[in-house]
Protein backbone atom coordinates (compact mmCIF):
# COMPACT_ATOMS: atom_id res chain seq x y z
CA UNK A 1 0.00 0.00 0.00
CA UNK A 2 1.38 3.60 -1.04
CA UNK A 3 0.66 5.48 1.93
CA UNK A 4 0.97 9.75 1.80
CA UNK A 5 1.62 11.30 5.29
CA UNK A 6 0.97 14.80 5.07
CA UNK A 7 2.72 16.57 8.02
CA UNK A 8 5.86 14.43 9.06
CA UNK A 9 6.22 15.52 12.64
CA UNK A 10 6.25 13.43 15.91
CA UNK A 11 3.04 11.48 15.08
CA UNK A 12 2.84 11.45 11.41
CA UNK A 13 6.82 10.33 11.60
CA UNK A 14 6.31 7.74 13.93
CA UNK A 15 2.84 6.27 12.48
CA UNK A 16 5.53 6.45 9.06
CA UNK A 17 8.41 4.40 11.14
CA UNK A 18 6.12 2.02 12.30
CA UNK A 19 4.04 1.25 9.51
CA UNK A 20 7.23 0.36 7.39
CA UNK A 21 8.65 -1.69 10.24
CA UNK A 22 5.68 -4.17 9.70
CA UNK A 23 5.46 -3.45 6.27
CA UNK A 24 2.08 -2.42 6.40
CA UNK A 25 3.64 0.17 3.55
CA UNK A 26 5.15 -0.41 0.37
CA UNK A 27 5.76 3.03 -0.12
CA UNK A 28 5.81 6.11 2.28
CA UNK A 29 5.63 9.61 0.80
CA UNK A 30 5.90 12.81 2.74
CA UNK A 31 4.08 15.99 2.15
CA UNK A 32 5.13 18.77 3.99
CA UNK A 33 5.17 22.56 4.35
CA UNK A 34 8.53 22.77 5.52
CA UNK A 35 11.34 21.35 3.27
CA UNK A 36 13.77 21.22 6.58
CA UNK A 37 11.26 18.82 8.02
CA UNK A 38 11.02 16.85 4.71
CA UNK A 39 14.99 16.79 4.53
CA UNK A 40 15.06 15.53 8.07
CA UNK A 41 12.58 12.61 7.34
CA UNK A 42 14.26 11.68 4.35
CA UNK A 43 17.55 11.95 6.51
CA UNK A 44 15.95 9.53 8.97
CA UNK A 45 14.37 7.31 6.64
CA UNK A 46 11.35 8.03 7.95
CA UNK A 47 9.79 8.89 4.37
CA UNK A 48 10.64 7.26 0.94
CA UNK A 49 9.87 9.89 -1.07
CA UNK A 50 8.82 14.09 -1.12
CA UNK A 51 6.44 14.98 -3.20
CA UNK A 52 3.86 17.95 -3.88
CA UNK A 53 0.34 17.40 -2.64
CA UNK A 54 -1.22 16.79 -5.78
CA UNK A 55 0.91 14.77 -7.14
CA UNK A 56 1.36 12.41 -3.68
CA UNK A 57 -2.92 12.29 -3.96
CA UNK A 58 -2.75 10.39 -7.50
CA UNK A 59 -0.92 7.80 -6.44
CA UNK A 60 -1.91 6.69 -2.78
CA UNK A 61 -4.19 3.91 -1.81
CA UNK A 62 -4.12 5.54 2.26
CA UNK A 63 -3.76 9.78 2.76
CA UNK A 64 -2.84 10.18 6.89
CA UNK A 65 -3.33 13.95 7.77
CA UNK A 66 -1.10 14.71 10.42
CA UNK A 67 -0.87 18.60 10.83
CA UNK A 68 -2.10 20.96 13.52
CA UNK A 69 -6.29 21.17 13.82
CA UNK A 70 -6.54 24.28 12.33
CA UNK A 71 -5.55 23.66 9.17
CA UNK A 72 -6.59 20.08 8.69
CA UNK A 73 -9.92 21.18 7.23
CA UNK A 74 -8.44 23.42 4.66
CA UNK A 75 -5.96 20.27 3.83
CA UNK A 76 -8.90 17.62 3.91
CA UNK A 77 -11.11 19.73 1.40
CA UNK A 78 -8.04 19.98 -0.36
CA UNK A 79 -7.28 16.16 -0.48
CA UNK A 80 -11.13 15.11 -0.48
CA UNK A 81 -11.31 17.03 -3.54
CA UNK A 82 -9.38 15.44 -5.63
CA UNK A 83 -9.06 11.56 -4.57
CA UNK A 84 -10.02 8.61 -6.22
CA UNK A 85 -12.77 6.70 -6.06
CA UNK A 86 -10.75 4.22 -4.11
CA UNK A 87 -8.33 6.51 -1.89
CA UNK A 88 -8.97 5.94 1.51
CA UNK A 89 -8.20 9.63 3.73
CA UNK A 90 -8.02 9.62 7.78
CA UNK A 91 -7.21 12.33 9.82
CA UNK A 92 -4.84 12.21 13.34
CA UNK A 93 -5.87 15.42 14.78
CA UNK A 94 -6.92 15.89 18.89
CA UNK A 95 -10.50 17.25 17.90
CA UNK A 96 -13.12 15.84 16.18
CA UNK A 97 -16.43 17.31 15.96
CA UNK A 98 -15.52 20.47 13.50
CA UNK A 99 -13.03 18.51 11.16
CA UNK A 100 -16.23 15.76 10.77
CA UNK A 101 -19.08 18.92 10.46
CA UNK A 102 -16.88 20.70 7.86
CA UNK A 103 -16.56 16.88 5.57
CA UNK A 104 -20.50 15.99 6.43
CA UNK A 105 -21.58 16.96 2.62
CA UNK A 106 -18.99 15.92 1.24
CA UNK A 107 -19.42 13.64 -1.86
CA UNK A 108 -16.87 11.31 -1.12
CA UNK A 109 -17.55 11.68 2.42
CA UNK A 110 -17.19 7.77 3.06
CA UNK A 111 -14.23 7.87 1.79
CA UNK A 112 -12.60 10.02 5.03
CA UNK A 113 -12.20 7.95 8.82
CA UNK A 114 -11.74 10.40 10.99
CA UNK A 115 -9.04 8.95 13.98
CA UNK A 116 -6.85 10.29 16.75
CA UNK A 117 -4.55 7.93 18.24
CA UNK A 118 -4.30 8.84 21.73
CA UNK A 119 -0.24 8.91 21.91
CA UNK A 120 2.51 11.45 22.00
CA UNK A 121 5.06 13.32 24.42
CA UNK A 122 5.83 16.81 24.38
CA UNK A 123 8.38 16.85 21.38
CA UNK A 124 7.89 17.90 18.02
CA UNK A 125 9.04 17.49 14.99
CA UNK A 126 10.60 14.68 12.92
CA UNK A 127 13.41 14.34 14.96
CA UNK A 128 11.60 13.34 17.65
CA UNK A 129 9.11 10.43 15.79
CA UNK A 130 9.35 7.05 17.75
CA UNK A 131 8.40 3.90 16.07
CA UNK A 132 6.88 2.21 19.20
CA UNK A 133 5.10 5.50 20.11
CA UNK A 134 1.52 4.02 19.22
CA UNK A 135 2.16 0.45 21.23
CA UNK A 136 -0.84 -0.83 23.43
CA UNK A 137 -2.40 2.91 23.38
CA UNK A 138 -5.95 3.59 22.14
CA UNK A 139 -6.80 4.86 18.88
CA UNK A 140 -10.22 6.52 18.43
CA UNK A 141 -12.46 6.56 15.38
CA UNK A 142 -15.48 8.92 15.33
CA UNK A 143 -18.60 8.69 13.53
CA UNK A 144 -17.56 5.65 11.71
CA UNK A 145 -20.88 4.92 10.43
CA UNK A 146 -20.42 7.72 7.72
CA UNK A 147 -17.20 5.74 6.60
CA UNK A 148 -17.70 2.96 4.14
CA UNK A 149 -16.75 -0.46 5.22
CA UNK A 150 -13.87 -0.40 3.11
CA UNK A 151 -12.16 2.89 3.88
CA UNK A 152 -12.98 2.07 7.79
CA UNK A 153 -11.41 -1.57 7.29
CA UNK A 154 -8.20 0.35 6.05
CA UNK A 155 -7.96 2.52 8.70
CA UNK A 156 -8.26 0.03 11.39
CA UNK A 157 -6.17 -2.14 9.75
CA UNK A 158 -3.46 0.70 9.96
CA UNK A 159 -4.08 1.12 13.75
CA UNK A 160 -3.91 -2.54 14.63
CA UNK A 161 -0.45 -2.33 12.58
CA UNK A 162 0.43 -0.27 15.08
CA UNK A 163 -0.57 -2.15 17.68
CA UNK A 164 -3.62 0.39 18.55
CA UNK A 165 -6.77 -0.67 20.41
CA UNK A 166 -9.61 0.67 18.97
CA UNK A 167 -12.30 2.49 20.44
CA UNK A 168 -15.63 3.94 19.07
CA UNK A 169 -17.56 7.12 19.61
CA UNK A 170 -19.00 10.05 17.94
CA UNK A 171 -17.35 13.22 17.43
CA UNK A 172 -18.74 15.31 20.09
CA UNK A 173 -18.38 12.92 23.00
CA UNK A 174 -14.48 12.42 21.71
CA UNK A 175 -14.37 16.25 22.04
CA UNK A 176 -16.53 16.24 25.83
CA UNK A 177 -14.07 13.33 27.23
CA UNK A 178 -11.21 14.54 25.58
CA UNK A 179 -11.08 18.18 26.75
CA UNK A 180 -10.95 16.47 30.07
CA UNK A 181 -8.12 14.18 30.19
CA UNK A 182 -5.99 15.53 27.75
CA UNK A 183 -6.69 19.13 26.98
CA UNK A 184 -7.09 19.98 30.90
CA UNK A 185 -4.18 18.17 31.41
CA UNK A 186 -1.88 20.52 29.39
CA UNK A 187 -3.54 24.18 30.25
CA UNK A 188 -3.10 22.25 34.35
CA UNK A 189 0.40 22.05 33.18
CA UNK A 190 1.28 25.58 31.09
CA UNK A 191 -0.13 27.20 34.26
CA UNK A 192 1.72 25.60 37.08
CA UNK A 193 4.78 26.22 34.54
CA UNK A 194 4.03 30.13 34.03
CA UNK A 195 3.72 30.53 37.80
CA UNK A 196 6.70 28.48 39.26
CA UNK A 197 8.77 30.41 36.47
CA UNK A 198 7.00 34.11 37.65
CA UNK A 199 7.88 33.43 41.42
CA UNK A 200 11.76 32.51 39.54
CA UNK A 201 12.01 36.12 38.88
CA UNK A 202 11.93 36.97 42.63
CA UNK A 203 13.44 33.51 43.69
CA UNK A 204 16.12 32.82 41.42
CA UNK A 205 17.40 29.29 43.19
CA UNK A 206 13.76 28.17 43.02
CA UNK A 207 14.16 25.32 40.90
CA UNK A 208 17.46 23.35 43.02
CA UNK A 209 14.23 22.61 44.83
CA UNK A 210 12.80 20.86 42.48
CA UNK A 211 11.92 16.84 42.05
CA UNK A 212 10.56 14.71 40.01
CA UNK A 213 6.72 15.07 41.23
CA UNK A 214 6.78 18.69 39.58
CA UNK A 215 8.94 17.22 36.40
CA UNK A 216 6.26 15.42 36.00
CA UNK A 217 3.41 17.32 36.64
CA UNK A 218 4.71 20.39 34.40
CA UNK A 219 6.27 18.02 31.51
CA UNK A 220 3.43 18.86 29.10
CA UNK A 221 4.22 22.81 29.42
CA UNK A 222 7.01 21.67 27.08
CA UNK A 223 4.24 21.22 24.23
CA UNK A 224 4.31 22.74 21.20
CA UNK A 225 1.96 26.52 21.39
CA UNK A 226 1.64 26.15 17.34
CA UNK A 227 -0.05 22.54 18.11
CA UNK A 228 -2.15 23.62 20.98
CA UNK A 229 -3.15 26.79 20.05
CA UNK A 230 -5.76 25.58 17.21
CA UNK A 231 -6.81 22.54 19.74
CA UNK A 232 -8.33 24.85 22.44
CA UNK A 233 -9.48 27.05 19.88
CA UNK A 234 -11.31 24.47 18.10
CA UNK A 235 -12.47 22.26 21.50
CA UNK A 236 -13.07 26.16 23.38
CA UNK A 237 -16.32 25.10 24.75
CA UNK A 238 -15.81 21.96 26.55
CA UNK A 239 -12.16 22.91 27.75
CA UNK A 240 -13.93 25.95 29.14
CA UNK A 241 -16.26 24.16 31.04
CA UNK A 242 -13.71 21.68 32.09
CA UNK A 243 -11.28 24.41 33.14
CA UNK A 244 -14.52 25.86 35.25
CA UNK A 245 -14.38 22.57 37.42
CA UNK A 246 -10.69 22.50 37.37
CA UNK A 247 -10.24 25.82 39.26
CA UNK A 248 -13.70 25.55 41.39
CA UNK A 249 -11.53 22.38 42.99
CA UNK A 250 -8.43 24.57 43.32
CA UNK A 251 -10.33 27.18 44.68
CA UNK A 252 -12.38 24.54 47.26
CA UNK A 253 -8.96 23.32 48.34
CA UNK A 254 -7.44 26.77 49.09
CA UNK A 255 -10.51 27.52 51.14
CA UNK A 256 -9.77 24.47 53.12
CA UNK A 257 -6.34 25.39 53.45
CA UNK A 258 -7.25 29.23 54.54
CA UNK A 259 -9.88 28.16 56.68
CA UNK A 260 -7.64 25.86 58.38
CA UNK A 261 -10.39 22.77 57.55
CA UNK A 262 -7.87 20.47 56.88
CA UNK A 263 -9.90 17.63 57.75
CA UNK A 264 -11.63 18.31 54.06
CA UNK A 265 -8.59 18.79 52.31
CA UNK A 266 -7.78 15.07 53.64
CA UNK A 267 -11.20 14.26 52.11
CA UNK A 268 -10.70 15.84 48.74
CA UNK A 269 -7.25 13.79 48.73
CA UNK A 270 -8.61 10.81 49.81
CA UNK A 271 -11.44 11.15 46.88
CA UNK A 272 -8.18 11.58 44.62
CA UNK A 273 -6.93 8.52 45.09
CA UNK A 274 -8.76 6.63 43.67
CA UNK A 275 -7.39 7.79 40.08
CA UNK A 276 -5.46 4.50 40.93
CA UNK A 277 -8.12 2.50 39.65
CA UNK A 278 -8.50 4.53 36.73
CA UNK A 279 -4.12 4.75 35.99
CA UNK A 280 -4.00 1.04 36.31
CA UNK A 281 -6.67 0.86 33.73
CA UNK A 282 -5.04 2.39 31.27
CA UNK A 283 -1.34 0.58 32.33
CA UNK A 284 -3.12 -2.32 32.02
CA UNK A 285 -5.21 -1.14 28.58
CA UNK A 286 -8.73 -1.64 28.55
CA UNK A 287 -10.90 -4.40 26.23
CA UNK A 288 -11.22 -3.29 22.40
CA UNK A 289 -14.96 -2.32 21.76
CA UNK A 290 -17.00 -1.11 19.34
CA UNK A 291 -20.33 0.57 20.34
CA UNK B 1 27.71 3.56 62.83
CA UNK B 2 24.04 3.01 65.12
CA UNK B 3 21.31 4.26 62.99
CA UNK B 4 18.04 4.55 63.98
CA UNK B 5 15.01 5.40 61.67
CA UNK B 6 11.81 6.35 62.78
CA UNK B 7 9.14 5.69 60.65
CA UNK B 8 10.32 3.04 58.12
CA UNK B 9 8.07 3.64 54.94
CA UNK B 10 8.95 5.13 51.63
CA UNK B 11 11.29 7.43 52.90
CA UNK B 12 12.93 6.07 55.86
CA UNK B 13 12.70 2.39 53.83
CA UNK B 14 14.74 3.90 51.39
CA UNK B 15 17.30 5.54 53.37
CA UNK B 16 18.32 2.48 55.03
CA UNK B 17 17.99 0.39 51.95
CA UNK B 18 20.83 2.47 50.49
CA UNK B 19 22.92 3.04 53.70
CA UNK B 20 23.40 -0.45 54.51
CA UNK B 21 24.11 -1.00 50.78
CA UNK B 22 27.11 0.86 51.16
CA UNK B 23 28.08 -0.14 54.86
CA UNK B 24 27.22 3.61 56.07
CA UNK B 25 25.69 2.07 58.73
CA UNK B 26 26.52 -0.50 60.40
CA UNK B 27 23.25 -1.58 62.33
CA UNK B 28 19.99 0.24 61.32
CA UNK B 29 16.87 -0.25 64.16
CA UNK B 30 13.61 0.57 63.04
CA UNK B 31 11.37 1.98 65.18
CA UNK B 32 7.29 2.45 64.12
CA UNK B 33 4.06 2.92 65.40
CA UNK B 34 2.44 0.01 63.26
CA UNK B 35 3.65 -3.38 63.73
CA UNK B 36 3.04 -4.08 60.08
CA UNK B 37 5.22 -1.92 58.76
CA UNK B 38 8.13 -3.23 61.72
CA UNK B 39 7.32 -6.65 60.06
CA UNK B 40 7.64 -5.52 56.91
CA UNK B 41 10.55 -4.04 56.85
CA UNK B 42 12.50 -6.61 58.72
CA UNK B 43 11.06 -9.42 56.13
CA UNK B 44 12.68 -7.20 53.36
CA UNK B 45 15.87 -6.72 54.98
CA UNK B 46 14.96 -2.60 55.22
CA UNK B 47 16.21 -3.23 59.49
CA UNK B 48 18.06 -5.29 61.40
CA UNK B 49 16.43 -4.74 64.56
CA UNK B 50 13.13 -3.70 66.27
CA UNK B 51 13.55 -1.16 69.29
CA UNK B 52 10.81 0.77 71.16
CA UNK B 53 12.10 4.40 70.83
CA UNK B 54 13.16 4.73 74.19
CA UNK B 55 16.07 2.23 73.93
CA UNK B 56 17.04 3.00 70.38
CA UNK B 57 17.77 6.71 71.43
CA UNK B 58 20.19 4.84 74.01
CA UNK B 59 22.34 3.11 71.60
CA UNK B 60 22.22 5.27 67.70
CA UNK B 61 24.84 7.39 66.90
CA UNK B 62 22.36 9.45 63.99
CA UNK B 63 18.68 8.73 64.40
CA UNK B 64 16.44 10.03 61.32
CA UNK B 65 13.02 10.90 62.04
CA UNK B 66 10.90 10.10 58.64
CA UNK B 67 7.31 10.63 60.02
CA UNK B 68 4.52 12.90 58.96
CA UNK B 69 5.29 16.48 59.76
CA UNK B 70 2.48 16.68 62.23
CA UNK B 71 3.71 14.54 64.57
CA UNK B 72 7.50 15.35 63.71
CA UNK B 73 7.64 17.75 65.91
CA UNK B 74 6.47 15.58 69.26
CA UNK B 75 9.12 12.57 68.53
CA UNK B 76 11.73 15.27 68.04
CA UNK B 77 11.48 16.57 71.41
CA UNK B 78 11.12 13.50 72.89
CA UNK B 79 14.81 12.26 70.95
CA UNK B 80 16.32 15.29 71.90
CA UNK B 81 15.35 15.64 75.77
CA UNK B 82 16.84 11.97 75.55
CA UNK B 83 20.07 11.95 73.30
CA UNK B 84 23.75 12.29 74.92
CA UNK B 85 25.97 14.19 73.90
CA UNK B 86 26.91 12.77 71.18
CA UNK B 87 24.08 11.57 69.25
CA UNK B 88 23.10 13.53 65.65
CA UNK B 89 19.61 13.57 65.09
CA UNK B 90 18.11 14.60 61.73
CA UNK B 91 14.36 15.16 60.15
CA UNK B 92 13.59 14.42 56.38
CA UNK B 93 9.88 16.54 56.52
CA UNK B 94 9.09 18.43 53.73
CA UNK B 95 8.09 21.40 55.71
CA UNK B 96 11.35 22.78 57.91
CA UNK B 97 9.89 26.55 59.59
CA UNK B 98 7.89 25.10 62.31
CA UNK B 99 9.89 22.34 62.84
CA UNK B 100 13.21 23.87 63.43
CA UNK B 101 10.86 26.81 65.18
CA UNK B 102 9.81 24.41 67.77
CA UNK B 103 13.17 23.26 68.20
CA UNK B 104 15.10 26.43 68.36
CA UNK B 105 15.27 27.13 72.35
CA UNK B 106 16.29 23.45 72.96
CA UNK B 107 19.68 22.55 74.80
CA UNK B 108 20.58 20.33 72.66
CA UNK B 109 19.92 22.38 69.60
CA UNK B 110 23.17 21.77 68.34
CA UNK B 111 22.66 17.88 67.53
CA UNK B 112 20.19 18.76 65.13
CA UNK B 113 20.15 18.80 61.49
CA UNK B 114 16.62 20.04 59.50
CA UNK B 115 17.46 18.37 56.35
CA UNK B 116 14.84 17.23 53.33
CA UNK B 117 15.99 14.73 50.57
CA UNK B 118 13.67 16.38 47.49
CA UNK B 119 12.86 12.19 46.33
CA UNK B 120 10.11 10.33 46.88
CA UNK B 121 7.51 8.53 44.55
CA UNK B 122 3.42 8.66 44.95
CA UNK B 123 3.49 5.10 46.76
CA UNK B 124 3.92 4.86 50.71
CA UNK B 125 4.97 1.79 53.59
CA UNK B 126 8.01 -0.24 53.50
CA UNK B 127 7.05 -2.42 50.45
CA UNK B 128 7.44 0.77 48.27
CA UNK B 129 11.40 1.65 49.49
CA UNK B 130 13.82 1.99 46.83
CA UNK B 131 17.71 1.65 47.70
CA UNK B 132 18.24 4.24 44.48
CA UNK B 133 15.52 6.34 45.39
CA UNK B 134 17.82 9.48 46.27
CA UNK B 135 21.30 8.87 43.57
CA UNK B 136 21.67 12.67 41.99
CA UNK B 137 18.31 14.11 43.90
CA UNK B 138 19.05 17.15 45.97
CA UNK B 139 19.02 16.88 49.48
CA UNK B 140 18.37 20.37 51.14
CA UNK B 141 20.26 21.18 54.66
CA UNK B 142 18.09 24.15 56.29
CA UNK B 143 19.68 26.49 59.04
CA UNK B 144 22.79 24.66 59.19
CA UNK B 145 24.22 27.68 61.12
CA UNK B 146 21.98 26.63 64.47
CA UNK B 147 23.88 22.92 63.80
CA UNK B 148 27.31 22.18 65.22
CA UNK B 149 29.86 20.94 63.12
CA UNK B 150 30.30 17.76 64.29
CA UNK B 151 26.31 17.18 63.58
CA UNK B 152 26.40 18.89 60.36
CA UNK B 153 29.63 16.31 58.84
CA UNK B 154 27.61 13.58 60.49
CA UNK B 155 24.31 14.35 58.34
CA UNK B 156 26.73 15.82 54.67
CA UNK B 157 27.97 12.35 54.87
CA UNK B 158 24.75 10.93 55.66
CA UNK B 159 23.25 12.32 52.07
CA UNK B 160 26.66 12.01 50.54
CA UNK B 161 26.76 8.20 50.94
CA UNK B 162 23.34 8.42 49.62
CA UNK B 163 24.69 10.20 46.29
CA UNK B 164 22.50 13.07 46.84
CA UNK B 165 23.70 16.65 45.73
CA UNK B 166 23.55 19.03 49.03
CA UNK B 167 22.12 22.81 49.09
CA UNK B 168 21.82 24.86 51.88
CA UNK B 169 19.03 27.52 52.79
CA UNK B 170 17.25 28.61 55.74
CA UNK B 171 14.26 27.42 56.26
CA UNK B 172 11.72 29.99 55.92
CA UNK B 173 12.78 30.03 52.16
CA UNK B 174 12.97 26.19 51.88
CA UNK B 175 8.88 26.36 52.85
CA UNK B 176 8.29 29.15 50.43
CA UNK B 177 10.30 27.34 47.37
CA UNK B 178 8.73 24.07 47.96
CA UNK B 179 5.37 25.21 48.18
CA UNK B 180 6.04 25.89 44.33
CA UNK B 181 7.57 22.79 43.13
CA UNK B 182 6.05 20.38 45.09
CA UNK B 183 3.39 20.67 47.22
CA UNK B 184 1.75 23.21 44.18
CA UNK B 185 1.91 20.47 41.68
CA UNK B 186 0.68 17.85 44.59
CA UNK B 187 -2.36 20.30 44.89
CA UNK B 188 -2.57 20.67 40.94
CA UNK B 189 -2.58 16.52 40.41
CA UNK B 190 -5.13 16.11 43.60
CA UNK B 191 -7.71 18.66 42.01
CA UNK B 192 -7.28 17.27 38.30
CA UNK B 193 -7.75 14.13 39.71
CA UNK B 194 -11.26 14.93 41.45
CA UNK B 195 -12.11 16.76 38.07
CA UNK B 196 -12.37 13.90 35.97
CA UNK B 197 -13.75 11.76 38.47
CA UNK B 198 -16.12 13.83 39.09
CA UNK B 199 -16.90 14.15 35.17
CA UNK B 200 -17.15 10.40 35.14
CA UNK B 201 -19.73 10.08 37.00
CA UNK B 202 -21.97 11.46 33.84
CA UNK B 203 -19.59 10.33 31.25
CA UNK B 204 -18.54 6.84 32.91
CA UNK B 205 -16.03 5.79 29.09
CA UNK B 206 -14.18 9.22 29.62
CA UNK B 207 -11.23 7.06 30.63
CA UNK B 208 -11.22 5.24 27.17
CA UNK B 209 -9.35 8.63 26.40
CA UNK B 210 -6.98 8.99 28.93
CA UNK B 211 -2.96 8.68 27.91
CA UNK B 212 0.23 9.27 28.90
CA UNK B 213 -0.60 12.94 29.52
CA UNK B 214 -2.95 12.91 31.85
CA UNK B 215 -0.99 9.60 33.61
CA UNK B 216 1.82 11.87 34.27
CA UNK B 217 0.02 15.05 35.64
CA UNK B 218 -2.58 13.28 37.87
CA UNK B 219 0.35 10.64 39.18
CA UNK B 220 1.03 12.71 42.12
CA UNK B 221 -3.35 12.62 43.05
CA UNK B 222 -1.86 8.85 44.14
CA UNK B 223 -0.16 10.41 46.97
CA UNK B 224 -0.80 9.78 50.81
CA UNK B 225 -3.32 12.12 52.11
CA UNK B 226 -2.45 11.02 55.55
CA UNK B 227 1.40 12.57 54.75
CA UNK B 228 0.15 15.43 52.70
CA UNK B 229 -2.11 17.02 55.02
CA UNK B 230 -0.12 17.69 57.44
CA UNK B 231 2.27 19.29 55.39
CA UNK B 232 -0.50 21.70 53.86
CA UNK B 233 -1.16 23.00 57.31
CA UNK B 234 2.07 23.69 58.28
CA UNK B 235 2.95 25.39 55.14
CA UNK B 236 -0.30 26.78 54.48
CA UNK B 237 0.36 30.54 54.39
CA UNK B 238 3.33 29.76 50.99
CA UNK B 239 1.02 27.25 49.66
CA UNK B 240 -2.36 29.21 49.87
CA UNK B 241 -0.40 32.02 48.36
CA UNK B 242 1.25 29.87 45.28
CA UNK B 243 -2.30 28.58 44.35
CA UNK B 244 -3.64 31.82 44.13
CA UNK B 245 -1.02 32.62 41.72
CA UNK B 246 -1.77 29.16 39.79
CA UNK B 247 -5.60 29.97 40.15
CA UNK B 248 -4.91 33.33 38.39
CA UNK B 249 -2.99 31.97 35.60
CA UNK B 250 -5.86 29.57 34.88
CA UNK B 251 -8.61 32.42 35.12
CA UNK B 252 -6.38 34.15 32.61
CA UNK B 253 -6.37 31.29 30.22
CA UNK B 254 -9.74 30.56 30.28
CA UNK B 255 -10.80 34.22 30.13
CA UNK B 256 -8.38 33.99 26.54
CA UNK B 257 -10.07 30.78 25.66
CA UNK B 258 -13.62 32.67 26.12
CA UNK B 259 -12.76 35.37 24.38
CA UNK B 260 -11.19 33.59 21.97
CA UNK B 261 -7.86 35.27 22.08
CA UNK B 262 -5.82 32.50 21.33
CA UNK B 263 -2.44 34.60 20.21
CA UNK B 264 -2.94 35.39 24.09
CA UNK B 265 -3.13 31.71 24.73
CA UNK B 266 -0.11 30.95 22.43
CA UNK B 267 1.85 33.68 24.28
CA UNK B 268 1.33 31.84 27.78
CA UNK B 269 1.99 28.43 26.43
CA UNK B 270 5.32 30.23 24.73
CA UNK B 271 6.42 31.57 28.13
CA UNK B 272 5.56 27.66 29.41
CA UNK B 273 7.90 26.65 27.40
CA UNK B 274 11.11 28.09 28.80
CA UNK B 275 10.27 25.75 31.42
CA UNK B 276 12.44 23.17 29.64
CA UNK B 277 15.71 24.96 30.43
CA UNK B 278 14.26 24.16 34.06
CA UNK B 279 13.91 20.45 33.54
CA UNK B 280 16.69 20.18 31.37
CA UNK B 281 18.61 21.28 35.06
CA UNK B 282 16.77 19.34 37.00
CA UNK B 283 18.21 16.51 34.79
CA UNK B 284 21.51 17.14 34.50
CA UNK B 285 21.85 18.29 37.99
CA UNK B 286 23.38 21.39 39.24
CA UNK B 287 26.61 22.17 41.36
CA UNK B 288 26.62 21.33 45.02
CA UNK B 289 26.55 24.47 46.60
CA UNK B 290 27.16 26.13 50.37
CA UNK B 291 25.26 29.53 50.67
Amino acid sequence: MIITIIGVGLIGGSIALALKDNNFSTKIIGVDQSAENISKALELGIIDQSLELKEAIKISDLIIISIPVNVTTNVLHQVMDNISYNTVVTDVGSTKREICHSIIEHPKRKNFVASHPIAGTEHSGPQAALRDLFINKFGIICDQEKSSDFALKTVENMYRALQMKLVYMDSASHDLHIAYVSHLSHISSFALGVTVLEKEKDESTIFNLAGSGFESTVRLAKSSPEMWSPIFEQNSENISEALSQYIKQLENFKSYIDNKEFSKCFQVMTEANEIRRVLDGISKGVLEKRS
